[in-house]
């Protein structure tokens, strides 16, 4: 199985597929299902595929899981041709995250060919981009039934490591408004740029909040991530911005962290929140997660960024991310997966969707 | 005489002379100083005119003065038709300088038919950008006789108020290097905004240094003028860099003010000095100065920012600031000058250069 696999993710990854161009791998994805389970129930549209292995969801919802995974890679940094070399799968969008929706279309063959626990696999679009263009969010809209799952499986490159809940992110444009001058003769302007010495100060003292759910323990972070002010060298900067970027513990939804960043906020600035995405509890009273976490063999702890487990569980779905594929190596110029992770992930997710 | 000279003044500010694109100005200057004093010994290449009045400095050197004024203005910000409305000027470099240009012309058209004292009016290209394209410097090379100049009155804008001496100025380009890192987990790096803060807070508290030379008070201060930093929202921050632009009393030298910077710099930053432009001291122990500020009725203060008297005075030749237009206006979109401002310079130059 595992050379076969590894076929099916090199043919993923020779299909170019960054955000908003992903109609092709929508296409060959919804060819491919048709082909091995043909007579599974498939909804597609907009680059989105949705496809109910074991039932019909028109007819009769049974307890089932979900595996998701988006179709986009980051834009081309990198162009070579993608090749197995020895144990490793080389190409854009090998680790995050075709290796996991080659794992998923595996998954769907064998679920044509013997009996396994109702399964839900959903590929989207555009998840490398801003959250407003996140394609998940549409087919969650258009399939209100899936927040009737058990569990929801983020095929997220995690290293075949349970990573449980999220966090989340927001961005914060601080701006401190001075007047202009020559610079010169200063003291007929305001320095925007020296405005913001003590909030800078402030920020490099601000500690990383560490929040625990059981042994799962997540660490909230404040950095400030751009900056940009002042028009010539010669004149007093009237501007000064500051993107701060806030990625939230699960204990904090979006509004209270909005709120903690505007009592943050320094008295001489203004604040405008933006790219609000929000962060998902680790469901530890879940059985799905419960069950699926006593899998042998695997480590878990908490996923340290932003994933779409965070849409599931806006829904009341249990949500975890795991998937093959080294999270270091996601985004990189040298991107690549190491084939023995797909096969680890097949035979992970195989065992938790047969029948016990 | 106030009808001609506003007349000259609008027909120089009407060839457009962006730095760099002297040559048409240049040209007419030299033409006119050839027909209103055609005996006038003139040398001109390289968009610099220089003129001699009353001497021919090939043969003999007696006492005399240095008028000079730069051709060139900033890029067009805008681009009405230069017009004479009511009492004002109007038009881009009617202020700075071709107010000063056309008294200039003026004079030396007096020169010739009248007796005056000696006098070599200087005209140069490229004043408005960095030091190094001046075009001063090669010309006061090319012309090393100048440096025995009594006195240098440069025409710059200063409302025909005597400004005497000027600051020096030079920039030093900050860098705090840090570590990128996802910013998600900053811990991983080192945020190169963070560190910047505690400089901020010093330079935003640094006095302004008042300097004074008998009554004459320079402002030595010191600002950030630019600040950028970072590569994505998402990433935590390896470089951020802020310029700082030293205005430096005429107490210190370009070297001393570089130490000074080098002292001021914070440990985990580097300093690069670029654009150094040197300060002159006011010369009040010159007599030509003494002279020249025993005028009656003309106000007398410190040039609160970098000119070319720097320049003579490097050379040793005692130089001030004095000119027609209003120096709020300069380098502004509605640039204009009063037309009474040109009366009054010539009038005051005319009695200066009358033999006593």
């Amino acid at each position: 199985m595992t050379i076969s696999i590894a076929q099916l993710v090199l043919d993923l990854v020779r299909i170019p597929s960054v955000s908003g161009e992903e109609a092709e791998i929508a296409s060959f994805v919804e060819s491919y299902l048709k082909k091995v389970c043909p007579k599974a129930w498939v909804k597609s549209g907009d680059n989105r595929v949705v496809v109910a292995l074991g039932f019909n969801p028109e007819e009769k919802i049974p307890p089932f899981t979900v595996l998701a995974g988006h179709l986009d890679t980051v834009p081309f940094n990198h162009h070579p041709d993608p090749e197995i070399v020895g144990e490793e799968l080389i190409g854009l969008g090998s680790t995050d995250m075709k290796g996991g929706l080659g794992v998923m279309l595996a998954l769907a063959e064998v679920h044509a060919k013997e009996s396994l626990k109702p399964t839900v696999l959903v590929f989207y679009d555009s998840e490398e981009v801003a959250y407003e263009k996140n394609g998940l969010r549409p087919l969650l809209g258009d399939h209100l039934w899936l927040g009737d799952a058990e569990l929801a499986v983020l095929m997220e490159p995690t290293g075949n490591t349970i990573e449980l809940g999220c966090l989340g992110t927001m961005h914060g444009l601080i701006t401190f408004e001075g007047v202009a001058a020559h610079s010169a003769r200063p003291w007929m302007g305001e320095n925007a740029i020296h405005m913001a010495g003590e909030f800078l100060t402030k920020l490099a003292a601000y500690p990383i909040r560490d929040v625990a759910f059981g042994d799962i323990v997540y660490r909230e972070v404040l950095n400030a991530t751009m900056a940009r002010g002042g028009v010539s060298k010669n004149v007093i900067p009237d501007r000064f911005e500051i993107n701060l970027n806030f990625r939230f513990a699960p204990d904090r939804n979006g509004e209270q962290a909005t709120g903690f960043l505007r009592e943050f906020l320094p008295e001489n600035a203004t604040l405008q929140v933006s790219d609000i995405a929000p962060s998902a509890s680790p469901s530890l009273e879940s059985p799905a997660i419960q069950s699926f976490c006593a899998l042998p063999g695997l480590e878990i702890r908490a996923k340290q960024a932003w994933t779409d487990v965070a849409q599931f569980t806006a829904m009341g779905v249990p949500a975890l991310n795991f998937g093959p594929g080294i999270p270091e190596l996601a985004h990189r110029r040298d991107e690549s997966i190491p084939v023995a992770n797909l096969e680890q992930s097949y035979e992970v997710l195989l065992k938790f969707l047969r029948p016990s």
